[in-house]
């Protein structure tokens, strides 16, 4: 499938594929999709780097792309600097750390080992850790860069475009879709309500043709509900000219979740086990529903904090239970396609899957339309 | 468009549009799609016989249907016997009337004319009642009966078969669409998140093909964020027989919204306007969001009764604010497509664009497939 974009691009399908992993990012890239990867948790520049290297050995010359973090809004701490961790630290009420513990407790979930690190930091979403991401990633030929959290500053948007780099970014709403474009963005993805991570209200059927109108002539990218090429199709058919997929990959053989009972978890989870919960970030953020989002969600607990606190709040907590695979409590983002991903399998053979199904809805709505 | 469904009922265009207004649904009917008219408000039955006399004479002898609520749990009196208004009433908390009646009080509603009654009953929402919708319906043509709340009792789906009629229902999950085919439905209406009136969290992106994969073979209706052709192409493509319209015919020329000014907060809100709200039967409907849904909706309030408890609560102050247009109060359930609602037109009209737009949808995506 080929649209303007990807063949701007030069990609043979207009499928782009967000996630953490090098491998699958990749696989995705060989395939004939678009790889891009999920900067957030490098902190240390030398391992994006190992990484680059090793997506630019295993992508036989094929584009990808990078995904970084770069809130739209600054937070600065009370004194003017910018915020650092500890200033975070400092601004947790003392309820909130009482509940984590609480949580902790009723769970029997045990510490980290001695000197292992948690793994999430909040460094990873600030924009000076994003600025030495970018200082690494210009090193190498990305194609696109895409910002998760509203629109990069205009130096970032120069600096890629210097080097030849298509920007993206993410919108939940028209408004949003609007504000990237007045800041120079190249691609817009329309993420809608059902997709994994952050999102907002408004759900990819509605939400795509409106940033499609809105961002007029800019392309657009069709993101959230989208795991099979039926899916693909219709995200075409309502105006965008490519899908970016970010859940299907999680359960595929490259992927790294470093816990097979998440995998068996997602395997399990039916289209009504997510949640959209500030648990994790502060912000509404779609993930699977358990026992931890539940607790934060409770009405008679203390709520989420907002971002960055809540994120640095539960991030030791978060890698305790992943680390320790705790049942009740482990989550993961992932949209409402949860549903429809059933089996491991490689990366190409998700992306085979995805290619004919699209045929097959082509073939399909010829029919309905009397054309075959 | 053609699908094994419109074939099978006769109609061009596999295009169902639900509407409570005879006018409307007929001119769907007449457009080439297939006219449902909402029964609900209907609660004398000499009133449906009539509009149905009445849609009987402007359907060119073309198909149309109706579309009853019977809650697929039967709500009793303590004592044992079936629910009266007078039960409900007296089970509606002091502390929710005099929520009411300071939210009236705050935004200087007036009260109804002596001797005029409240538009909406609790009565439409009963069995009983719907049962003699049914009485009157069986005597006309209709070619589907749609509930809008669960699965018709058995008794009903016999009736409804050996008068050759179709029965369809709506569905926001894949288990309540299990359930529909366990129940001898036909049709399966799946709702998503996006729609306008009850829905459930999934989105349609996500619904359509998990219902279809539920129920296959029954056919399938995508509903909820189709308000054009581009979207009637997504639908199709998600493996759908046909598509469920509603909130897109509230603002036609045939359309009696009785209020001028509802129409123009129809016409200027965007997709991000509407809201998934308890406030106007207790269960969670999508609607437009006023200073009325906020309210409700505010945790510092008394929160929302369970059906039918909320709908007779707020039955005659909603009709106060629909009769006398108080404007921040003012609002109607219609779904995140509100934003593609801009301007008053015919049902031919809007219909005509529908079509339109579906076949440009086709012919882009061809072109994308590399088929044209």
């Amino acid at each position: 499938m080929q649209t303007e974009l990807s063949n701007a691009l030069g990609v043979e399908h207009a499928v782009f594929g967000f996630t953490p992993f090098p491998a699958v990012a990749a696989a995705i890239t060989r395939a004939g999709g678009f790889g891009v990867l999920g900067a957030v948790r490098y902190t240390a520049p030398g391992e994006l780097a190992r990484d680059l290297d090793w997506m630019q050995e295993h992508t036989d010359g094929l584009p990808y792309g990078l995904d970084v973090v770069m809130p739209a809004k600054k937070v600065e701490a009370p004194q003017g600097h910018p915020l650092s961790e500890a200033d975070v630290e400092a601004m947790i009420p003392q309820e909130h750390r009482a509940y984590v513990a609480a949580l902790l407790d009723t769970y029997d979930v045990p510490p980290l080992a001695p000197g292992e690190a948690s793994g999430w930091r909040i460094t990873g979403w600030m924009e000076q850790v994003a600025r030495t991401q970018l200082d690494v990633a210009f090193d190498y030929p990305i194609k696109l860069l895409a910002n998760a959290l509203g629109s990069p500053p205009a130096d970032v948007v120069e600096r890629a475009h210097r080097h030849g780099v298509r920007v993206a970014a993410l919108a939940g709403s028209p408004r949003h879709a609007l504000h990237h474009k007045a800041a120079g963005i190249d691609v817009v993805v329309a993420q809608g309500y059902e997709a994994g991570g952050h999102t907002g209200e408004i759900a990819t059927m509605v939400l795509t043709p409106e940033v499609v109108a809105a961002v007029d002539p800019l392309p657009v990218l069709a993101a959230g509900g989208i795991g099979t090429g039926e899916q693909i199709a219709a995200g075409l058919a309502l105006g965008a000219q490519g899908v970016w997929l970010g859940s299907i990959w999680l359960t595929t053989e490259e992927a790294d979740l470093h816990s097979r009972r998440l995998t068996a978890k997602l395997l399990a989870a039916g289209p009504g086990d997510t949640v959209r919960s500030r648990a994790l970030t502060g912000k509404p953020a779609r993930q699977l529903r358990t026992a931890w989002t539940d607790a934060w969600d409770d009405p008679d607990g203390p709520g989420t904090l907002p971002m960055p606190l809540q994120g640095l709040l539960v991030a030791e907590a978060n890698s305790r239970i992943q680390r320790h695979e705790v049942e009740p409590l482990l989550g993961t983002p992932v949209g409402q396609i949860v549903g429809r991903m059933t089996s491991e399998r490689s990366v190409q053979a998700v992306f085979d899957d995805l290619t004919r199904g699209f045929e097959r809805a082509i073939d399909r709505i010829n029919r309905i339309a009397g054309r075959a």
